[in-house]
């Protein structure tokens, strides 16, 4: 018996790469897709590279709609999510791929979000400690942020070994994807190949009280992060460059420990051998996250860096992983560890 | 019964897009990988993107290593295939990614080889008119150039239904994984990021005679072609502008006509609805081809465009697409017609 | 003393080129500069890469902003150039980097821009037999448009040595600043990093009317163009491959020497050694041509390639060069024939 | 009269820099070029883009071919300065784009370099602290590593107004020019197209010393410094993004006074208006150095960023600045602040 699945917000990036990962599950049948502005057009005009699709029509985003199905995502801007979830009934899956039910603390919404907060739902990063469990069965999975994925794989295993200071810088490059597809002048192709610049810098960055959330409740106390995004040159991928004073004691073989541990299990994270670095080139298109880890005995300081796809890992894939535990399937199922590369 | 694989040049760019196509295909079971220089290496230090495959470890290309298998794919320099083909029996399906068999006339090898002809296979592009058929439990398998399959899937369609002048001109751009991985200067990041450049200009590239060929079967007559190829600032896919004098009496109606038979039943060729046109993006790490047509009446000419992934349907996907039909299997097993974009 | 310019429209692509070669001129000062929805805001804001005018402020476009110059350059959308210009007076020397004034046929101009056409100037690529002269103290100069400018550069030689046919096959590939700096979603750094797609197919490009013009005057006879322009990853450079049937008795000497002759006393064309082939990135800023030509026997064509910057020699390069001539002033007074590169 | 300079090394990224400079310095006469495997090719083979020196021809690096200059520049591989500046004599202005002369510990040198050390020249950065007067009427200068270049700026008025703990978190990200132009299989564009990835991680690139070096001047005590580099898809520039706890006490308005008091008279360095970060796109091509700083109360750290091209200022163009201020001359002469984008 096939999961029936509706995507909200089918037109955008976040939507296209969902779809992409949902015609390649086994259990999945696609139902309704939806869009606002674009409700009426075929998907094949919109997503281009979506063939088996080209000739779906958009939706418009209701309740009617979206009845009827076992599963609902919700590709939406931050702040629309509770409004159609409400309606959905507490039987149907709903993933959330938008920010609304990421935060546990109403004031750290409230403050870099400026709207009411909408509550607080399972975390859909299975790879942290606990929350495997807790998606299980969930009927609500609010999918994590692309950075907050990608910084959290390659900081919490310190944290969670005890080996680092509750203070973590994290500088992270990004594709241009993660800005999404409404056209602004910033991110014209024109402005963004051949340039590296920062944004919300300083602590502003949405992403920034997400990141804290994770790493605190790894170390078990408050974790200070300066985090800095860029926007790189690429459409895709995330390289997250993190680390964090090292407290006394450490050793290299210490911290390579700590990382064994806590991805011995993991299917979708390779910490890669000693001597090879990531790339997002490797994990373009993938559900899969490089990590590598060093200690720098000279600066004191643990280096951990990560790479994902943000659309796949960072977004999608890391929708359709938490809907398969929510679901009761296997935690793979349909999601691929293998990149498109070169 | 898994079908049982050997891919001999698995550390270049196509040995590696074909091993990522092998990883899904649900039939074949992955068997020995050789390498030459790089024979004793883990595969997950020079394919760093396919995560199963990462404790492999390449072997060197010796009859031995590849005997045992029920199909082998050869990823060699070109004039090396006939040598290691011979040894491997008539029994074993032998899928050549290399140029040595695709050429019917010996006197183009020796010009634009400049080395002995090896002798010609079936041409592994199953859309072309009666390719098919000799494909379907072949034992061997000359694998199409990436520009030939590219610029005669434009074209073939007009000289087929006999509306083009038997004189066609060919402006293709091809990211740089055509190039190959050997390092070479002009092949640096460096000096391809930000710049289109041409070589092989005059009809000296050797994919040239290989068109020609191919639209001459299609036509019936010696179709002239000229053809220029052109680096593009992207690691893949292929656009091919092709263009040819139209006959008297073609109208747009008619070309459309021309091109909707030609594509009917064909699984992986996209003919694109009126006024969309194909871009590379759409058919990244896709056997997907996206073809569109016009015809211009001020100019007289047949403009026909297609866009493919150069190692999926233009190396890699297109030899298993071959390795199917030579196999039995249905044609389209194992291969997606969906690309990863943005 | 200075020759004082105002730029009309100086936060898109063109206007900030046109600065950045303004600066460097040693005969101009640079006077008003006018944006509409942006007058009143800082250049740095927008412009952050003309750190000598970061502190200037944009002005409204209108007639007295613009009074009181020697020369006005007019970077507006199409079709906004005529009604500014009437205003200046006759004394004023305007250069229109708009397509008003290109066109010599207003048939051409009203079927290809829908409007009324609004008169002929001399036109601003003084390397075309004859436009030199005609620019020489010229009041008001038409700039060419990018793609007619590397088109013309590259194929005008063959006609005027009459040794091609009147038929041109011409494919562009432009950087994505051709397309202005108005954010559309196919404009995205997410869409055109990794893809190439042509667009304007079939002879509907505005361009078109403008190449057949410049390549018939050369003739001495109508000349049919195929012109089909495609959008490369990268920020800028024009790569245009042209070619034409040769006429009897052409050889590839012959061809040589039609080149040589036509740009042996030409400053910016640089037409390569053989075996050197034309690269974008090798006049990346620069207002230097490099053109190639070759000629293919076996398909009977003379193929010609040129390479510019389609912000410099392309767009503002030629506007100053123009401005040069017009104002008596040596052709090459602040222009450099260097690129940036790699 | 003239300055008449010579370069060594002249075939790859940084001499053909260097070149594109020196064509545009008003004092300045180029002389001998050489190479050493590219030894008597053209110049317009290797350095397409230097137009005005197609023609000129590659010499031997011997003592006889430098020999007659007023300044020679050595842009050769690491280790092999020394022997050729031995050989030019106490009045020959020497400067030394390598790392040779560049620290002034030797015990660095020998662990970073694994070689003798050389010796400790006049540190071309005349922006650091007492720097510049150490420069004027030097005959020996070393130029700095483009990444100590970023990073220095950006951070060392921190120090020099003691409101940082000496402890420093570097990430910083660059083009691919700075690896040069020697091909390596990881250097390919189809590798680095669409990739972000590190590299010398853990404190172990050759640029770590000479930025301790730096900031530890600065900062009057041993700063402790983290430095990652990473490898961005596009061919020039980089992002320096650093951070360091700010001491007890400080504001906002005390770090931006700091950067303030810095910068004041620098023609070569803009701090951002408050609000606008760097982007490399910003200073292609050109000497400026874009720097902005953030105070970030809840993480408890200065964030201070710039943008260099890693060839101009980070290379060649500070070659040209500390040459400049060797002999005499106006400090800009010969330099820009105008970058060429987008």
């Amino acid at each position: 018996m096939a999961v029936r699945a509706a995507v909200a917000g089918a037109s955008g990036y976040a939507g296209g790469e969902l779809l992409r990962l949902l015609l390649a599950h086994p259990e999945v049948e696609i139902g309704a897709l939806t869009g606002n502005s674009n409700a009426g057009q075929r998907l094949g005009a919109l997503q281009p590279h979506l063939l088996p699709l080209a000739d779906r029509v958009l939706e418009e985003t209701t309740a009617d709609v979206l009845a009827g199905h076992d599963v609902v995502f919700l590709a939406l801007p931050h702040g629309q999510s509770a409004a159609v979830a409400e309606q959905l009934g507490p039987d149907v899956l709903v993933v959330d791929m938008g920010a609304d039910f990421r935060l546990e603390d109403a004031a750290d919404w409230e403050r870099f979000y400026d709207s009411e907060h909408a509550g607080t739902w399972p975390y859909g990063l299975p790879e942290l400690p606990g929350a495997r469990a807790a998606l299980e069965g969930s009927k609500r999975v609010a999918v994590p942020g692309c950075y907050p994925t990608a910084a959290s794989l390659a900081l919490f295993p310190a944290y969670a070994a005890g080996i680092a200071e509750a203070e973590a810088v994290i500088v992270a490059a990004s594709g241009t994807s993660g800005a999404g597809k409404a056209p602004k002048p910033h991110l014209l192709g024109s402005e963004v190949m051949g340039s590296m610049s920062p944004y919300g810098v300083g602590g502003v960055h949405r992403h920034t009280p997400e990141i804290i959330q994770n790493l605190s409740a790894a170390a078990g106390e408050r974790v200070t992060v300066s985090f800095t995004p860029t926007l790189a040159p690429m459409p895709r991928g995330i390289l997250a460059t993190c680390s964090a004073r090292a407290r006394d004691g450490v050793t290299a073989e210490s911290v390579r420990a700590a990382y064994e541990k806590a991805f011995a299990d993991e299917p979708f994270v390779h910490l890669l051998p000693e001597g090879q670095w990531p790339a997002t080139a490797s994990v373009y298109g993938s559900n899969a996250v490089q990590v590598q880890v060093a200690y720098d005995e000279s600066a004191g300081r643990i280096i951990a860096i990560s790479a994902i796809d943000n659309l796949t890992k960072g977004t999608a894939g890391g929708a359709v992983q938490s809907m398969n535990l929510a679901l009761g399937l296997d935690e793979t199922t349909g999601l691929s560890t293998i990149g498109v590369a070169p």
